[in-house]
């Protein structure tokens, strides 16, 4: 009997060690390595954005990979169920990173700073389908400019497109489009065609996925799923199928509906200025003011925009198509005072350069 | 009543307006923003770092902030209790990295690597008690450069002192000493105390503390809480106050019981040929070999080092003391077995700076 307990014993210790390499060798799902080759590509891209934020006369921060739970909480509407949180392990209770804007507001709230042109680069981190071979990751680069503080306006906004239109000129990855659009003019939008004042977030997050979804989709969505009524989504249909320059701006300014709503009407005003600096900096070309742009965070509060890569397909026969947005930003004027205690606001506008779909392009483009 | 209904609804929509600000503003425990100035002194840092560590041929690679919890599981003995576990929402169950080294280990077994010198620098995690004036976090960064593969024995690991040694005359922090040991000798020395194998690991880990805690304490945990005999313990105790150069080292190599065994003799000699590297790089001014460096991973097998800054208290009429290790590593052999689905082992030596502490200094002599 001892020998034989002996003997299992043994046997026991040898399942143990085949037992030890039978985990899986891999990275968490949505992540990735970078070998010595792809960190190359990646400190050129890096170089090329900080040669100029620097060149904007930003200065640079950094801040935790995490936060407090509650800095995060309510400020990214029905993504915040895309949030890492990490276990309570005892302590305070925290989630890691959506983005660098969250955590700047807070920064800035906490040192009382009311003026600053600032960068960040860093990783963030998103529970999302990842989508690795068109560089969508659940840890992923952010490359952020933003101007805090009050100025003329639209001069922040309208350097914050040009930064866009620097560095993507800049890297070469080939045609470009910056779509820009106004929270206000969307808002002032939904209430000439009769969204209720409490659905404007929602259908605003359903706008939002016009990009990835036709239009009669997003109507059912928001007729079946978000009771809208189904004239106020024809009616939105309408308006979001415009894109244009100076041209559609002012056409807008004299809808007879839309110019009869404060907030639309402040927003197509500041459009305009914003296209005359845009005119001026001779950047127009790659510039479309278009209403189907929504932008999916809760915080944007005035302009917002989006730069996507186009794709000549079918020989010039038809137009060239979108392969991806690259960069986005806006204007956040409420987040700083959602964490000052006396809730003293600073307005902010900033843009986010997304790396991963850059790198896969220039990845390609290296094999 | 009506009207009633109105206004304690208004009341309670100003009183969760005012609770929206009831947050505390502040960075997770442990952790810090880096403000523009902060960030100055730290790219100066880490530029005085890479430009050493690419001197010295080596690579960067990146790795994802977390890991399969798995992938961490059982590389860290006592410490395996700081690691930061992210929350269970479905899916993989993750953990924040806790070193660059097991991250390291996996991404060569992964990718089947079994030569390569490489650096990376990245924030780790520790849900260590942080003292955040002495530099201590729970989010910091190392510097970490290792060289895997097969050499001639003792030439990595005398490179990996040598950058060390380079890097703290560089950086102008005042005084240094690098401490040198090695786990076999370690091991050595419990076999001939009479230390059971068994507690090979915890007892080296009560080795560890004495750079914090008095030898009389030490002690007391051996025997009172680990079970050691006093007379073994009182053995350890006569070893670990050894240190010296290769004097000390020929002396233990006649020493009546450590020359009997097999393990510190190997470890012995081999420190005797690093001794004799650093003497023709050198740099044996600054270096001690001392028995009661033990470092707190499980995972060295080898020769492991800690380099400690010095400061001169009550004017040179005392020894030099130690105000905090800024860097330490070791030879790890075993690891990326662990990780090989057929045990295949990559002889692995490594380097790890930490810059807080240095970061720490800097900014006080900025101030």
């Amino acid at each position: 009997a001892k020998e034989v307990a002996k003997l299992l014993e043994m046997k026991a210790q040898l399942g143990g060690d085949e037992g030890k390499h039978k985990f899986v060798l891999k990275t968490p799902k949505g992540t990735r390595d970078y070998s010595p080759k792809q960190m190359a590509i990646r400190e050129r891209v890096f170089n090329a954005i900080i040669t100029c934020f620097k060149r904007h006369g930003a200065e640079v921060i950094d801040t935790p990979v995490f936060e407090l739970k509650e800095t995060l909480m309510g400020k990214y509407g029905e993504d915040s169920k895309l949030i890492y949180d990490l276990k309570d392990q005892g302590g305070e209770l925290l989630s890691l990173r959506y983005d660098l804007t969250v955590p700047f507001a807070r920064y800035l709230a906490m040192n009382k700073i009311i003026n600053i042109k600032r960068y960040h680069i860093a990783k963030v981190y998103r529970r999302d389908n990842p989508a690795m071979t068109r560089g969508r990751y659940r840890e992923f680069y952010q490359c952020d400019f933003d101007i805090a503080g009050h100025f003329d306006p639209m001069i922040p906004d309208a350097e914050c497109l040009k930064i866009v239109h620097e560095i993507l000129s800049d890297l070469q990855l080939g045609d470009f489009l910056i779509k820009v659009n106004d929270r206000r003019i969307l808002d002032g939008m939904f209430a000439v065609c009769g969204v209720p004042d409490s659905k404007f977030r929602t259908i605003c997050s359903s706008v939002d996925k016009l990009d990835k979804m036709p239009w009669e989709e997003v109507r059912s969505e928001m007729v079946g799923e978000k009771g809208l009524s189904p004239e106020a989504a024809d009616r939105i249909g309408e308006y979001v199928q415009l894109h244009g320059g100076l041209d559609l701006i002012e056409r807008l300014l004299q809808d007879p509906k839309l110019s009869q709503n404060k907030l639309a009407k402040e927003g197509l005003g500041d459009m305009k200025l914003l296209f005359e600096y845009l005119t001026l900096f001779g950047i127009t070309g790659k510039i479309s003011f278009d209403l189907s742009l929504a932008r999916g965070l809760d915080y944007y509060t005035g302009v917002i925009f989006e730069a996507v890569l186009l794709q000549q397909e079918n020989d010039h026969v038809e137009e060239p198509v979108s392969i991806g947005s690259v960069a986005g930003g806006g204007r956040y004027d409420g987040l700083v005072g959602m964490f000052d205690p006396k809730g003293r606001k600073v307005p902010c506008v900033g843009v986010s350069i997304g790396i991963e779909r850059i790198f896969s392009i220039l990845e390609q483009r290296v094999e």
